[in-house]
């Protein structure tokens, strides 16, 4: 059996349906945010880049890479085994409880990236619970889905953001079973932001536990950077927040940070935390930095929001179709994937503006058979 | 409801069964390998990690910390995003080239950690393939039984390392259904290796693609370090080799390599690689510098088998139950987990030997209830 025949079939749907990717070979200039090289077909070309998610800059910050560069120097490249076996390494514990202070919880854990964290996270949760049942926004991440899915327990889908629909569930739900909603602060491709307050109500009176992404307003909204919640004045109200070192802190990893006991829990029980080696010292410690310097600073958010207004105003001001965002997302609807390729195309050859079309399966097809979103970030620090 | 029960009651059955972890926090010495300083309750302790995965102090080679931080100074920390949206990163695109030459293959496929290789590559492999069958080791990595589980499609477990049950289980399939025999070229706990030829022959017969996982090999056996199915001939018929650049390459992140359409499928199909962020550049650069060396150098190889073999040698003649093993690993079966906890506990307060007890979910339950190993690893670079 010649088994590429299968894979190359694979391929040839993915480039009938004109959604065969090719990734952009970049080379980011550390100082000079959001400059890169872009090493295209015809050779190294300068670029800037306005869709990465290292929001504010801080992968380039001279203490997160001073914190990398010491840290290796000093301890070497990798942590050298998993957490319980020899991995768990001195700034991975630092990092742990800085991530528990920056949301105000008991404890955290930290996880080789935030799509392994919701994955094994959720999961490993839901089935600790006895005949739990999981409340899930209808638009959550893949990762979360997949977390949802792992678990293997009955689910409900509530209409996004939508806490009506989602109290319906919840009140069709026996008031005896375990029940946990999962949801995120910010929604990446439409830049919306979840009725956090709303949602802890209902778990409230329902007796729910609560479970939410700030993947995307960690370090970004909320007073030292907490996020949405914070922001909100509800962090105390979820009872686990999960969240990446990979965006707004610029390094790499994910987390949860909840009670002791459920992230002990977690800790002991996840295969996807068990099973794999640690996260590097130096990301660590980089990670550690950046935390440390968004607790204090507000600066890199307050610049971020208002280049973030400021592009919404431009782009509106030339009549383009920038769908309404309360956040830094700046999500510009073209509907035709075609055309979207197309515009981006000729912004990164005519204008050396690099900003990635998203298409299915980031976003759903829409109803032209196709939902896309641009996202625009503009700060330089 | 009060959730903290259920996650504390999950934690006390752990502690009821002996079998609650504690992590040791350390703090390794860059040119002392394998010497660390043990964050102990009581103060920092001087310590020797004797069960490092970093098998070869690569993660401390001059070279590799070199390229980590001359990358993380010119580059920045993080990738900034997902390989699709702004974070395939120049040494990324290198890395993949150097690793599809180690294993001999077109192309080659990095992800974030070796488990989600496994993970998310065993099951998009899989569902590419119509009504597949998947023949997979009874003593397979959790990571590859979590894939398997996620392709979703039948599987047949065969006794490990037995070819005749493999090929009993082959010939009971359909010849026209599409198969993947799923192994471990060498077992971690065990130290044992699988007949790589003898699969493929197999494989060859009833016309099964094979996917080998070389984790614990790749960098430390055959030319250049390509691992064991380069030493015993096998690698041409091997489809996919994954592997990680976590243990002898001493840093981060998995990969896999194969066909150009093999690598080129589950780059386009698996979630766990589209939705999360690219491994950093510095990150990559480490894992690409201690890949070359270890394909010109074959000093560390040579010198950490002679090590292991020495230990043995040293452990046998006092009496001491190791397990036979062709390879590094030197597995020390004590049996019964208070006494290798002891042990352990012992060699580490007396000696400031620190060695692991591995006990389940890592093995599984012995005849005594509990099947116990050790791994001791010596070399110093």
């Amino acid at each position: 059996m010649i088994y590429d025949h299968f894979f190359s079939a694979a391929l040839a749907r993915l480039h009938e349906e004109r959604r065969y990717r090719v990734f952009a070979d970049l080379e980011r200039i550390a100082g000079r945010f959001p400059h890169a090289i872009w090493h295209s077909p015809d050779g190294p070309r300068p670029v800037v880049i306005w869709c990465s998610n290292d929001y504010l800059g801080m992968g380039q910050h001279p203490k997160v890479i001073g914190a990398m560069v010491e840290t290796a120097t000093r301890m070497g490249a990798g942590a050298g085994g998993t957490r319980n076996i020899s991995g768990t390494n001195h700034p991975l514990v630092e990092l742990e409880r800085e991530l528990a202070d920056l949301h105000g919880k008991e404890a955290a854990l930290v996880f080789t990236s935030g799509y392994v964290s919701n994955e094994t996270g959720i999961a490993t949760i839901a089935k600790l619970l006895p005949n739990c049942v999981i409340f899930a926004d209808a638009l959550n991440h893949n990762s979360m889905i997949e977390g949802v899915r792992r678990a293997g327990v009955e689910k409900k889908i509530w209409c996004h953001n939508d806490v009506n629909h989602l109290e319906d569930l919840l009140a069709g739900a026996p008031p005896d079973r375990p029940k946990l909603i999962v949801f995120e602060a910010l929604y990446s491709m439409d830049g919306d932001v979840a009725p956090v307050n709303r949602i802890c109500d209902l778990a409230q009176r329902y007796g729910a536990m609560t479970y939410i992404d700030e993947v995307h307003s960690a370090g970004m909204y909320g007073p030292r950077g907490s996020g949405i919640a914070a922001r909100d004045g509800a962090l105390h109200r979820i009872d686990v927040v999960e969240g990446t070192l990979a965006k707004a802190f610029g390094c790499l990893g994910g987390y949860i940070a909840g009670s002791a006991d459920v992230i002990d829990a977690v800790r002991s029980y996840a295969p996807g935390f068990i099973f794999t080696t640690a996260l590097p010292p130096a990301i660590c410690a980089a990670a550690t930095a950046a935390i440390r310097h968004l607790k204090t600073s507000q600066w890199e958010r307050d610049r971020h929001q208002n280049r973030a207004a400021r592009v919404k105003a431009v782009l509106n001001a030339a009549g383009l179709p920038v769908m309404p965002s309360e956040t830094h997302i700046v999500p510009v609807m073209v509907g035709d994937p075609e055309k979207c390729k197309e515009a981006t195309d000729l912004l990164l050859a005519e204008y050396g503006i690099y900003v990635q079309p998203i298409n299915y399966p980031t976003v759903p097809r829409g109803p032209n058979g196709c939902a896309l979103r641009r996202r625009l970030i503009t700060i330089t620090c």
